[in-house]
């Protein structure tokens, strides 16, 4: 066994290793959380480490550089060392922001509630009755829960009841510490029967529920008062799963491998899910065990890793998920690992298919797609980009590899839409960007709506070409290239904000992004003409995502994300499967709104379908290969300049 | 901390225990099984050990014996010590003995399964369904589970299933490595929807089922094999939670201490219920996997144990339950903590009241009291005596308290009935004793039937008086007398029998068996006197429990354990309880049956019945204060003696 000494901006850990033992895997079992979203292909170049003192043995390809960085992946540990891992190095795992009551569910939220709410009646799922039941004597000695049935079956007219085995436990101290006078809160099972999820003292509130979008690259979630509907808070983080991996295929490759399935369910689980709803209540100052409910979206993928279900399938053709209709299954805080209460009620949104999963089942709701003959399209700009396109009639989907890019992901500066990301940009006549920061005074990194405007406005005047490279025939001093010829553009200089270290864009940020807007624009082309329609059939265009709240949808078509129609046509209806689960989680209705959604959906299999992997190639430019399509290319109202096209 | 030295036939432990603490406490936190039946008051006299070097601090009241013995419930520790724990004074946990199909099966068991099979039709609550599915392809992508549901629906006519994860975790791997070509095994939830409990390979049986009676003394379980319906193997041990007090009244007290819930429901889980479970596996090659049901029939407090429920109300005025109605109750495997398959069916029979419970409603089914209009009594001789009176318009109940004499608790040479027990005594005109044995040729203590026969016949001899105590008068090498003058007789000579201690009975035991048969006698009068019926109206006597298969009426009718009534009216009908297991196992009309058997009893709460008490201190006499009662005593078909009754 060989020392190896990690450290980290937070902590020096000591370990002992095996001879030979890549560094990567060697970081992991220690629990540092280093970033690795090509999961150790020696791809991404995130697994960046310095070494300190002592050598390791590296792959030739990737040779030190002079600095003593080298990639934890493409090293093994042959003699005792010393590494540094730099924060730039580390995921952002528990850098978890809790935001109460803001404006933003005013909007987002409640909007879509409300429509819905004069639409069905507001039925919720977990209820509350408070009973006083007689004390028990020797002439009426029935047991407890037949006593509390008793009362039950009086005033809720049902004749069965459900009581699971963690609340049975503590049900005769419960009724006797409260002199018999209780609060039940429950749910119907059917229309005669009921389950018992707590007892308790009288006159409290039902409970909480915690509404939750499992994203591949963030989790978000939101906490809600079960009885008045409101959301007392929302968070998110990254998803701790990113480290093994930023895309859903790099995670089943990781899954299907030793115990790689249990990491990765823990990882989303541990350190994603379990620590913002922790986080939640203490903001709250609430117990985990008052979350009654839990309501969670995700793509198949994320889903089937929450599960801890085998997922190799998905990703092979014919590409067949374990399960799409979630009403089948019978799931318990413990099967997923929640820290709430044991016996809350449990939804996952159901999926369509491998690639179109819960998140876009959910999103179809706020999205209001299904309550007009409109013929109008959702658009998710998540990791996994999927589409719907439908009206009340009909509702076709697909899904699109679009990468962690919109999130932030294997972008150098990116970071989720987050307070202190910048989030909206415009470049001046001298070529010095102007920031939107969220809520700070400070940037820290972009975020998806930034990288939109960035690249949009990086065009226009002219400092990179449809290729997204930096052009060398224009001199400023935010543009630098470096010995390879690797251009990049400072967005915030270090001076001017007290930052450690410039924020920046590079040519490899920008072509990860153009393969990210290329893949979402293509999949959209390819589902209209499925259909026998054209972009100008669209009446309405929805984007959700985490990308941030103030997309520029010009920018947007500026650089050929979305197609060139009237922006008006347009608009941002925020993290939609988030959203979804909310209205699931305090609405019976809606989550048979969703369930039924995703029945109707139609899928389509992009990788299989003809001429999806051409029209990829044509739009991975900025804005596309065909002019055409984009008659309003940087015509739009931003100033415009005299630039020239690289095509 | 000091130095504790513990010596036991099979090990040497060293722990480290404080200055001060109680010997008895040290052992079982050293995890010695040592037999504490009174839980530490200092009464039962067995948690005997020997100091083999160094001493302790005794109270003044159980003073070391010039042998060095000492209770260690007494005994604090105050230096280094070594002591040594006897045989004898450790509890027989780990001695479970399988028997595989026996003659005994035939009898007890298949004879009211068939009665049943002709009145009821035999539908199981597992059934196998074997699919063969389409293999997926692109146009046909729908999800596992669809997949399965659909073909389900085809073949069984169920709209709806419900999986658990722990199943759907492993169905993609399952059907691939089956070519879609599996069994699905299942179980009808309503009219409508199944749950599918496991899918495996085609061809296989449905699996098997375990049957359970968790009494306070002694744990009996069989293995069924759920197709056949046959019974594959019984199994019984001590119940482990008789080292934390050895009735249901001091494990209760032991529960609401401390961790001590939690201690005695691991005791009966993972020390008697799950070895019985692994030893019927391992004998019949299966794996405890493919257990995928589990009944399970035990009084009140009992089932409350092992549910983990608090149960100090079981004990306290007005004696409530916290559950009777199991129906009520979703219970799953990894609740109890039993190693079998995690989905599978779970079923404990319901209750009637705190000291009626689950054993004596399934056992009301085998003793077939609801099948005829005759009047009949069922006597269930356990730790906690239980008696229904009854036919098919009405049932009362009632319980005493017995103690554990009926199975060998709290009888010096007493053991359950399993190999190696003797059943079966008669005395001759020596005094020697005349022994049956239970499957073997040297005894290795004395079960239930055995003690019936024993003070039976010490009675009709001459050895006893009416009070239990040995007489002076008479003079034979067998009877002995300490220096307390406290007799006892020599059942088994160690020279004949080639053992390292006599067999022996002693006037405590002997004493403590009149204060079994007491109670249960008494109760038995107040039961009928309740309904204002007499013995004579009595046209059916079913008598029940571990006390041995073998039990001699005649004798029991002579020590008043049972009314003096016809003996041809008697039928031993064995554990009723574990029989009634073993049919709510196989038979969906039998779990039901048992369900409303427990709604029809009208319970009667003796603790508070005026005159039982009275009752009780008549019956406290071989065979009764009023001889008018047993006009038979001594007149029936075995030899008689001129003995000079002490009354």
């Amino acid at each position: 066994m060989i020392d190896l000494t990690i450290k980290t901006p937070n902590e020096t850990l000591q370990v002992k290793v095996q001879q030979g033992e890549n560094l990567l895997h060697a970081l992991r079992t220690a629990g540092v959380n280093i970033d690795a979203p090509c999961n150790g292909n020696g791809t991404c170049g995130k697994c960046r480490v310095k070494l300190v003192d002592g050598s390791v043995r590296q792959k030739s390809m990737f040779k030190s550089k002079e600095n003593g960085t080298v990639l934890a992946c493409s090293c093994a540990v042959v003699e005792p060392v010393t590494i540094y891992v730099p924060q730039e190095s580390l995921l952002d795992v528990n850098n978890i922001r809790v935001q109460n009551n803001t404006e933003k569910y005013e909007r987002q939220f409640y909007q879509v509630r409300d429509k819905f709410a004069s639409t069905f009646t507001t039925e919720s799922h977990v209820r509350k009755i408070e009973l006083e039941l007689d004390e028990p004597t020797l002439d009426d000695n029935i047991s407890d829960v037949t006593r509390i049935k008793k009362h039950l079956r009086l005033q809720l007219g049902c004749s069965r009841v459900e009581i699971n085995t963690h609340l049975l436990q503590r049900i005769p101290l419960i009724l006797r510490e409260n002199n018999f006078k209780v609060a039940v809160v429950y749910t119907w099972l059917d229309d005669d029967k009921i389950r018992i999820i707590e007892i308790k003292p009288p006159g409290k509130t039902a409970g909480y529920g915690v509404a939750v979008d499992v994203g591949t690259t963030s989790v978000a979630a939101c906490l809600v008062d079960l009885e008045t509907k409101q959301i007392l808070g929302e968070a998110a983080c990254a998803n701790a799963q990113s480290k093994y991996g930023a895309d859903v295929i790099n995670r089943i490759i990781y899954a299907i491998k030793g115990d790689g399935l249990k990491l990765l369910k823990d990882a989303v689980v541990k350190e994603s899910i379990n620590p913002l709803i922790m986080e939640l209540c203490k903001a709250n100052k609430i117990s985990c065990e008052e979350i009654v409910m839990f309501t969670a979206s995700a793509n198949t993928t994320m889903t089937q890793l929450l599960l801890g279900i085998y997922p190799d399938f998905l990703r092979k053709e014919p590409y067949i998920p374990a399960l799409t209709d979630t009403r089948d299954l019978n799931i318990t805080a413990a099967d997923i690992g929640l820290c709430i209460n044991k016996n809350a009620v449990i939804h996952l949104s159901p999926a369509v298919a491998s690639y179109v999963g819960g998140d876009i089942s959910a999103g179809v709701l706020p999205a209001l797609i299904r309550e007009s003959e409109k013929v109008s399209i959702l658009i998710d700009l998540g990791t996994n980009g999927e589409i719907v396109l439908g009206n009340s009639d009909f509702l076709m989907t697909c899904a699109c590899s679009a990468g962690p890019a919109f999130e932030g992901g294997e972008i150098s500066c990116g970071m989720r839409a987050a307070p202190g990301a910048i989030e909206a940009v415009t470049i001046g006549d001298d070529y010095k960007a102007q920031l939107t920061i969220i809520g700070a005074e400070k940037p820290y990194g972009i975020c998806g709506s930034g990288i939109i405007d960035l690249i949009s406005e990086l065009k226009r005047v002219g400092l990179i070409d449809a290729r997204g490279k930096f052009r060398k025939d224009v001199t400023t001093k935010y543009v630098k290239f470096d010995q390879y010829g690797i251009g990049q553009y400072i967005v915030a200089e270090k001076e001017q904000y007290g930052l450690d270290e410039d924020i920046y864009i590079t040519e490899v940020d920008i072509d990860n992004f153009i393969r990210a807007k290329a893949a979402v624009y293509s999949a959209t082309c390819v589902l209209l003409s499925s259909v026998g329609m054209d972009f100008d059939d669209l009446e309405e265009v929805k984007v959700a995502g985490g990308i941030g709240n103030h997309i520029n949808i010009k920018n947007a078509i500026n650089i050929g994300l979305f197609p060139d129609i009237d922006p008006e046509k347009y608009t941002f209806i925020g993290n939609s499967s988030l959203i979804g689960s909310y209205l699931s989680l305090i609405n019976k209705k809606a989550k048979e709104y969703i369930d039924e959604t995703a029945e109707q959906m139609t899928y389509i299999e992009l990788s299989v379908y003809p001429g999806y992997m051409d029209e990829f190639v044509s739009a991975s430019f900025i804005p596309h290969t065909d002019l055409q399509r984009f008659p309003n290319h940087n015509k739009m109202d931003v100033p415009l300049k005299d630039v020239k096209s690289a095509i």
